[in-house]
């Protein structure tokens, strides 16, 4: 059984500012669930529509699939879902390749970038204050338990690459063919917004442009979608 | 106006069995309607929400922005929906790299692959009959115009690399590092369905299996989701 103010506080965990205030965030799905549990995150609450999802240790409450329907942030629910704690970000030193986001907005983008840099052993993102939200539930759905392995912080990007002192790339029309570059094993790369790239300010402080080139014989192929380029230049630095 | 029969029939094709019936597909946005355009597709019908978005000699008909939210398939409706005629495929000799796709099932996923040829500049893309239809409006949406630009042919898989008498590249986790591997110009690369990767038939037909390392230290680390692992291995093939 949900209460009504169990539903109340789950919906309201579909905005950021709710989530800031309670410092909570909602997850779905077993595989989810269980690589956030076994990361560490603090279960608060657990619901399930079938028995034997989860281990009896984590209590979770067993509830009718019309009641899972009304705490859902899914289109089509799934069989669980589960309240966990936000973590406190560790914001220790870094060591070796960090990805920063200049406002990644969708969340789709930014579950596959946490993806991608869990695959490629980058542990930190640096975000700036505007970019999507780690805990929206779309982008807890699409990191896969990612989100369990990378430290993703919010801050001022401006300063922290000024601080960083380290080579900052960025991917530009005008760079540098990223296969012909010698690319180091640390150092920041930026990634920009999904439709404007790379802000002015932060494009000041990119110490090397660099670019995929386009095979399409085409006139108009579109840009690559911010996340496909991530992947493309994380394994051209990785490859090495 | 749009006027009943042009919503029936306009909602209808949100399924691929009336987009099949009836031969045509919708598109929506500027950007997207007009690369359709500029690449030959035919122009059914074009509805407007504001003037002076298009030439006038496609004769764009201004409507309502509460009749654009009675045929539009997106969540938000955009200013603009064009209904045009699908294509017949022409089953030309195709020459160097070619994409299979075995049962790719999310629309995002196939546009966000044709965008990926686009760019790379493979032709071709030839897909099990139960792969997602490049028709669906989600697939139209994520592709951007590349839908125009790529050849997309539905076939029996199976027979089609049978007979295509050429490499076959395939992704699994026991393949070779496909960072060490001298990749030729022409063959087929193979990507698998996304719960189930590569079905047994066609993994019989692969000639050299590939895999794209893994530096995250941790365990658990997922798979890559099959666009980002397309953009990584497309890219490996094209730059040298």
């Amino acid at each position: 059984m949900v209460s009504k103010n169990q539903i109340k506080l789950i919906n309201s965990l579909q905005q950021k500012k709710y989530r800031k205030l309670h410092n909570l965030f909602i997850a779905e799905g077993k595989k989810v669930i269980q690589e956030l549990i076994d990361a560490k995150f603090n279960l608060e609450h657990l619901f399930v529509t079938k028995e034997n999802l989860f281990d009896t240790k984590h209590q979770p409450v067993l509830i009718a699939d019309a009641d899972l329907k009304k705490i859902t942030a899914l289109t089509a629910a799934n069989d669980c879902l589960a309240v966990f704690k936000t973590k406190e970000i560790t914001f220790k030193e870094s060591s070796g390749l960090e990805l920063a986001l200049d406002d990644i907005k969708d969340p789709g983008n930014m579950g596959t970038i946490i993806r991608l840099c869990d695959w490629f052993g980058i542990s930190r993102i640096v975000c700036t204050e505007e970019s999507v939200d780690i805990y929206n539930p779309k982008v807890v759905q699409a990191t896969m338990g990612s989100l369990a392995r990378v430290e993703v912080v919010y801050t001022d990007l401006t300063s922290y690459i000024k601080n960083a002192n380290t080579e900052v790339f960025g991917t530009f029309m005008e760079g540098e063919n990223i296969y012909k570059q010698t690319l180091p094993t640390s150092g920041i790369i930026v990634m920009g917004n999904e439709a404007n790239g790379i802000s002015r300010d932060i494009e000041k402080l990119v110490t090397q442009k660099i670019s995929i080139p386009r095979f399409g014989t085409l006139q108009q192929t579109e840009s690559l979608n911010v996340a496909t380029a991530t992947a493309i230049i994380l394994s051209e630095f990785k490859r090495n």
